[in-house]
């Protein structure tokens, strides 16, 4: 068999406040269009199709278009799990129906267990699931850990291995040795959430989901995708693909193909004025995000302001050498209690961020310092 | 033709912070025992299958299982729109595979205007949609009220009609004439959202959704089915049901089948002493929802709490002869002026309900006190 492997679409999600659904729609497009050269058998999503569980309509739109397309219209079976980030229940709707046309979405522990076979390949489609699933599944009360819920969700699996064919574990986890980045949402705290890899040993592929780096973990046959886009800032060094598999009961080869994004983060350094020069700016591509790291030191006033008019999309501004004290501007010049709370809080607000603050912000400002007085009086 | 027609099941809505999803799931077995013993080509579901936008998840969960059970297990078509109630982007997931069962689930106008055929039948399926939907679809800026649009909307479905068959509309507005109650929501004001009868005379029968009273129009071939529930108080009146009907060209017989509710909406009247009498309340079915009418006229010290320990399902009391002066327990006997506002507004709201404010209350009355102090301070 030959499959596509990505996971962690998260469509709807929101890049420091930029909408990507259009970045989303890019990269499907160029998956799609590698499924197709590639002629693979099927693509595996490994979870975390949407970004929450009650994604926006939009969100809910963009995804379904891109459902149909890839298996309605181009008619490729889809081999799909639910991931921590998804309501498996809300995402199991038209699942029954979705088979008919090989489009598999599996949202239950126990829809693992029924194998789905594609030539010589046997697919356990195991979605992301808490402890308690599994306790109640096995009716065992000593499953409290994800760890020992896998013991008896990998034997019951294999119980239904059929020898002679190749067998490919799709699932959302944490896979032990693997390192996460900032956009991962930490399922649980104090390794509990681990997978040993030595459970996954006798699978011939395990398609993961949940890491955005896909190497994150360094393992022949047990890979993550990475998802298709950099989702965090701390992604930005990251290679964003998907896998092209081979596999076979005897062989199983990996070939990982690149995702050319909409828009790249890019790390912009230099002075403010350097940044500002128009020779300079016109030169780049700047509808792509920006990390910007200035060298000055200075107070520069406006900065954000004036950044945002050259450069669209900022995702942040980090001072490299940090910022002199310009005694001129800055608030211990004055008495500091001469200022009404508000006054300092502003004053301190427009030292850090370089902003002014909007009014809406003046105004949560207002109410939460008037909450603060209440409370004071109150005792 | 024969088939089922029923609408404004709103999967998922309270009666008075009652949840209802036992009783609509009650109602739903019946519906499906009388589509198989009536032996009909189809259910139609005329809108308004969730009651939310954004259905919470037990709501998706029964919805999700009923429409399995329907259509995947028993193997019914299934004909529906989405109502007011529904998102029509958030129904319509599923949408494109379900038809391969003959699960028809229309949510956007174009829809219409593909008739599904079942024997010597036209099927047209009109979701619930707003004026500007058919102002983009017509491009003409004139279409500003729904009944301007159902002038164009009619037109354009008669188009397609074939000759030699029956045409039957299903629809979710309110139809000229048609009589409200207190559940349903309001579409616009004024007039703007009536649909005249004329417009619906060449249809051989239009089955609507909307208003939950199945006789809010009393027309041969174009009716309401009302909502399998009763859900609200001003609907305790209303028989509930389904209705089974056989259309040809030539000829549309209709015949009403009533649903039993779960729980059923009771009035009990009398005196306090009555009602809380062992011999009266155990000869009734006390998991009724009960709309309790006193006949007393004195002030009854935690009458709410006695009552509910006797009768669970309370929508609400009234007090028929309303209620005497008892000049001990109300406040006008004291010096209004010595009350703070808090106590004030605590005796009021015991005298009114004959209920002590709880610790909650308590704590969102002395806050929006609070608030009103503040605002008259700032002044």
């Amino acid at each position: 068999m030959r499959f596509l492997h990505t996971a962690d679409w998260h469509i709807g999600k929101k890049l420091h406040g930029y909408n990507l659904l259009e970045d989303q729609l890019h990269a499907f497009n160029q998956i799609i269009q590698l499924a197709k050269k590639e002629a693979v058998d099927g693509i595996i999503i490994a979870g975390d199709l949407y970004d929450r569980s009650v994604p926006s309509v939009d969100a809910v739109e963009v995804f379904n278009q891109m459902i149909i397309e890839l298996n309605l219209e181009e008619k490729l079976p889809v081999f799909a799990i639910s991931g921590n980030h998804d309501s498996s229940i809300r995402l199991e709707t038209g699942g029954p129906w979705f088979k008919q046309s090989d489009f598999y979405l599996h949202t239950r522990l126990e829809q693992a267990f029924q194998p789905i076979e594609v030539g010589d390949t046997q697919l356990f489609l195991l979605p992301y699931f808490e402890p308690i699933a599994a306790r109640l599944y096995f009716e065992n009360d000593e499953i409290r850990t994800i760890e020992k819920a896998m013991e008896f969700v990998t034997a019951e699996i294999k119980k239904n291995f059929k020898s002679g064919m190749a067998h490919v574990l799709v699932s959302h986890f944490f896979a032990a040795g693997s390192a996460k980045s900032d956009s991962e949402t930490k399922l649980t705290v104090g390794g509990l959430d681990t997978v040993p890899l030595d459970l996954l040993r006798d699978f011939d592929y395990v398609a993961l989901g949940h890491l955005h780096n896909k190497d994150a973990l360094i393992s022949d046959q047990i890979r993550y995708s990475g998802s298709p886009l950099k989702f965090s800032l701390s992604e930005r060094k990251q290679e964003k693909g998907v896998w092209i598999v081979d596999i076979s009961e005897q062989s199983c080869q990996l070939e990982f193909h690149r995702i050319q994004p909409l828009r790249e983060i890019k790390e912009l350094q230099g002075t403010f004025q350097e940044l500002a020069k128009q020779e300079f700016y016109e030169s780049i591509d700047r509808k792509d995000f920006m990390f910007i790291q200035l060298t000055d030191r200075s107070v520069i006033p406006n900065m954000m302001y004036q950044l945002r008019k050259v450069y669209p999309n900022i995702l942040g501004v980090e001072r490299v050498y940090g910022r002199e004290n310009d005694q001129k501007g800055l608030t211990k010049d004055v008495n500091m209690k001469q200022l009404s709370p508000l006054e300092l809080s502003r004053q301190f607000f427009e030292e850090m961020t370089e902003e002014e603050l909007t009014s809406q912000q003046e105004q949560w400002l207002n109410e939460s310092l008037d909450s603060v007085q209440q409370k004071e009086r109150g005792k």
